[in-house]
């Protein structure tokens, strides 16, 4: 029998304590999808949608939000990110939100890009909604994730 | 041929006006699922993971994660939301997040609903990150949307 | 026997539904203490701190937080503050700190008065803690509330 | 007579600069107390109130408003806190809240574990406020405080 | 003589109280310019600058701010802006920002069109600053202001 | 021809990689200027405008906003100020507005400095609004920038 079910109800949430790790490059990929139909599909590839440029809003929004993880996400400690990019592509039924983060410190970012991904999906939701009433975020996932020691 | 196509670069983003439609009470329901390992399920079933009660943080950073979509999503408005509800349970695979927001307002609620949600799940995955590594966000889809005309 | 004892661990934390409640004009008073050393209070006075002049900072650091106190207190609502007033005065022994809250809305301002008060205290302590070592902050109560109809 | 005196109304607000302080690992601890009802208490023990589950969400609270103290006072420096705790606990005529904060960095952490202790007890007052009308927030004071050089 | 002069060091800032104001319909144009050099006109004109998209990250920037305005200056209300429009445009020597702001309420919103016009001219800086060294931000100014009563 | 010209309409926005910079000790200065009339100029330097003391309170808008570079504006990166300074001073004809803000990190701090100007200025603007309605901002520059090696 597992020893840790005995923490039980006393089990509290805490950040923990990531002082004494090693600082170290950090890079985190995630990606993630939301399906859209053809006409949506169309209508963003033109560029003409009543909100505007979907791609480029949702691309900021999630450079935005990855930087705000540690507001959004409680036990997520506060970051100096030293890269975050997202880029959102058209594909065959939705579009594809992939994104780099990167950072030198204690902790790893692999909450930063999945939060950057996850809010640029919401983004181009908002952006198409008016038009489309079937879209569904999924497949949020990591897909990579280094840790390198800082040499100097 | 469309004629919204020729819209092209110019369509420039731009929160749309919102001051001429109707106060109305607006109500908006959205779920999403995390993917989790059965062994996963049991620590957080057990209150047993590291970081604490997985269920309870989730709930509260999807709560306040509503309160912050305008801050978030470039185009949404600023509401005032009446009421932020967000349920976390297990599932067989996985957890499942249910959200719901109400509202007094002049435009609706999905987008709240949905971030709730999405940062809800965020949270989980951010919790279970050290012992599951192969969580996935996905199915976050609206599941209800209502507007009533106020009567006084 | 309490039977709301039975709610036990699954009585999660929700933002209560407020949209049925009346608009009413509502207004709230807080006030709070710090208690400083001689030395302080005359620094304080003089206007001779190295950090700048103590009260009127403290006094916008609380104004700005009733503002923010959605986003501090996870089941607060947001709301739209028609006044806040928040005034810092030293007495023999330390500093209160009064704040007055008002609002049209549908749940009462305590929070935004008692959370002004609290940050307007903690930024007094922040500017006067290189000279004084003995602060301690307390006395953070309610002291007035109103609720009022709207008549039109 | 203290020259300090002359500094007088130019005695402008400022940032102090720490960018020639050693970088060292700064620990400091906060503390501070709820006078509660016994039946207030009694409804927090049970896990009873309305509003969900009340240690847990003040300690929350906690942990997330430490990350803003360069938000909320004015003058305090931007962290990067390696650690947060809040522990929240019922005691015979209220709630107790005890905060821990760890930073490597150029200036102390006083400021975060104060402002922690301070939005955990006004979350325990906002979820007890419908219940309790005696409510009282004080002694919150820090109690420990640490700088060590760091060493490679 | 003023007698207001008598005012002196007592007057602290606080928020006015709007609390009995009517509730109208306003509406608020601001612009701004930034001073660019020919080179850097013609990179933005060609979407040919290493950090992306100019102008519409500047309008983007632009709305965010608009809505965050009651964060940014102290004294301002949180307000729900129901149109926030930011156009960047290049001219002969620079960049010209037109914000529209619109909201209903009981304040008027030429802080956010300026706040809007101000943080889409920062924008542009920030974007340009790699390839630019004399950029200047000026000419910011309310160009229309409305106030309409609300109608039943 | 100039092969910048072909990235035409991909040039997404992207907050660039630092990553590899070397960190400096960062200095940058910037200043602004507000128009006022005769009487605004009076009522400020009497402190008798009804909104409170503008000076003290443009300067810590300004301290504060340039904490919040980061979020306000898109590709600008979190950093860790170590001071930040803002003055305001009444001239003939208006307000100059002064910042000087340092950081030890991987990227400039230029867009700090600007940042605390414009806030302090947007912030005179709204507490002499109601008395002056011919203000205009200008003349944002940055002054000077400084960049030194880390001498360990």
């Amino acid at each position: 029998m597992n020893e840790l079910t005995h923490i039980g109800n006393d089990n509290r949430p805490a950040m923990v304590d990531v002082g004494d790790k090693a600082i170290s490059h950090r890079m985190a990929k995630a990606k993630g999808f939301i399906k859209l139909e053809p006409a949506t599909l169309e209508l963003i590839g033109n560029n003409a949608l009543k909100k505007g440029n979907v791609l480029i809003t949702a691309e900021l929004a999630g450079t935005q939000a990855a930087k705000k993880t540690f507001d959004l996400i409680p036990l997520c400690h506060t970051l100096l990110l030293s890269k975050v990019q997202v880029k959102a592509e058209l594909k065959e039924d939705g579009a594809e939100v992939v994104s780099e983060v990167k950072c030198t410190g204690q902790t790893g970012v692999e909450m930063e890009a999945l939060t950057a991904v996850s809010v640029a999906l919401l983004t181009i939701y908002d952006m198409c909604k008016a038009v489309d009433k079937n879209m569904e975020l999924g497949r949020i996932t990591l897909i990579e994730k280094k840790k390198e020691t800082v040499t100097e």
